[in-house]
């Protein structure tokens, strides 16, 4: 069970049925299936994406045992995007853990990420609405584009801010909203508060995207529970760096950031030129400004316990650690 | 287009159609995804699965555009667990043309996949009923477990044929018998009706692995469009190779494959043995099997051209060459 969200009041009690849900969806006649996605969803995930759909499914009458279905599949097409991921990035960790990759092989890795997509999907056929499950497979289609554009794009270094708006709300920002518009779909809630939550979802996730990307560059390694500059140094560009590069009157970041041979890149120059042209601070005014765009829709849904939830969790995600 | 149900009654302007819906259904504003996917889909697969859909579903009476789309989703999905396949086989050719791996590297070839995954999600989620869509995501899900399994036990050639078989019908089998059945239920055919075409489906598709995995040993390469011996190559142990080691009585065969070093292997070797001991005979004789299996089934049906017609490409892929 996640610890993030487990100090929210009821969130705990219903967290703990969607980890329910997803260890009992993930059984497989495969003990490398078993081991792998065990240990996946046992080391603790944020489950960020099934804690708004439930908070979501507050705003109205929901039945509880869909939106805990639902919450689940979310989740674990979350993971299963994870696990291509790491393939993709060669990512040594994950959550404090061996990746599936690192840990199985990429040709095992490629095949449960691919199971694990498939019985995301397969509980949604079961419990989503026709709509939902086509957002939902719009979504995993757009996360993938915006991953080989990423892929495509590594090292180039002359990114503006507005691609990387724009690859982060694929990556991210999209699925933060579907996870709060399903939750409140199923509630039944009107229309104008499921449009209000899909817009908070949306500036939450950005401004979420934004921060995971900043403790890349300046977080702790022991609470982020990964390599730091893992992202950098796989080419991937992200705010910090494309702000200081702006800021880089002198010249000299770009000159690091000219890099022939990767091999003999000097990263820990690029992450320190980045912290002191200010590349964090000002990455982080953007986390902000989406935050603030967060709570602005946050305010305008009806005044509830779960309306003061979402507004405590949407201030936690801006200063966390990890 | 297919040219190998192109001679097939009907078939041909139907599955132009089916053509025309996946490659609407492709098109990403990725150049890459674009570049990929329109090579592959343009390199002339048999089309089978939705062939068979599409038979199925004159049985009764169905929604064009209903059966047009779902077919092309399972063609979707099927070439999406061949880009994930490769992958995994490290596979230079499929259809004489370079796998998307090997023409856009491992990391793109996993994204594409799954790119090409989703959308044949959403399609489901749009034209599929709810039980449609759950069934696939289930045979998805089942075949990335058979192929975990192929995976774990490359090399180990003590297979039995009962576990060859039950690979074969999680990783091809199911999804032929689903594709009938799917046609049967979009065109209203009665329950019986429809599970006849389920079991037609399940041994067509039993047949259709065998004679793929006979002609890894004996085919022509300019036919089958792929390196011979591939499987071989790289430890998938079917059952020409099998049933030879059953019928190899001195020994010798066993000893070939009693394989140190991957890179000494004396695979000409065993594949002439498997030839000299009768090894392909034998799995012909099964395929053969199965295909009379089916050609019962087919036999149930009321009959019509389309009871021919199945029956024609039933026999038809028991001598295929390609």
């Amino acid at each position: 069970m996640t610890d993030f969200l487990a100090d929210f009041t009821g969130m705990s009690e219903s967290l703990a049925k969607v980890s329910d849900v997803i260890h009992s969806s993930i059984v497989s006649q495969n003990p490398i299936i078993n081991d792998a996605l065990s240990l996946l969803f046992a080391s603790n995930g944020k489950m960020l994406r099934p804690g708004l759909l439930l908070i979501a499914s507050q705003f109205g009458s929901a039945e509880e045992d869909k939106t805990i279905h639902l919450a689940a599949a979310l989740e674990m097409l979350h993971a299963a995007t994870l696990i291509h991921d790491d393939i993709i990035d060669d990512s040594p960790l994950r959550r404090g853990l061996p990746t599936v990759q690192s840990r199985y092989g990429k040709k095992d890795a490629v095949l449960i990420g691919d199971f694990l997509l498939s019985r995301s999907f397969l509980i949604t056929a079961e419990y989503a609405s026709p709509e939902q499950a086509l957002q939902l497979a719009k979504i995993v289609s757009i996360i993938c584009t915006m991953e080989i554009e990423q892929n495509t794009n590594r090292f180039c270094f002359d990114r503006s801010i507005r691609q990387y708006f724009r690859k982060i709300m694929g990556k991210t920002a999209l699925l933060f909203s579907l996870a709060c518009h399903v939750g409140a779909h199923e509630a039944n809630v009107s229309r104008s508060v499921a449009e209000t939550l899909r817009r908070a979802g949306y500036n939450i996730g950005m401004a979420f995207q934004i921060i995971d990307d900043i403790l890349d560059y300046s977080g702790d390694e022991t609470l982020v529970r990964k390599p730091l500059g893992i992202d950098l140094k796989s080419g991937i560009i992200t705010l910090p760096l494309i702000s200081a590069l702006r800021k880089d009157t002198s010249g000299k970041l770009s000159e690091l950031c000219n890099i022939k041979n990767i091999h003999h890149a000097d990263f820990d120059g690029i992450i320190n030129m980045v912290k002191n042209l200010g590349g964090i601070e000002s990455a982080g005014n953007h986390a902000r400004k989406f935050t603030n765009r967060a709570l602005q829709e946050i305010m305008k849904l009806p005044s509830s316990n779960s309306r003061d939830l979402l507004e405590q969790l949407t201030n936690r995600l801006l200063v966390r650690s990890y």
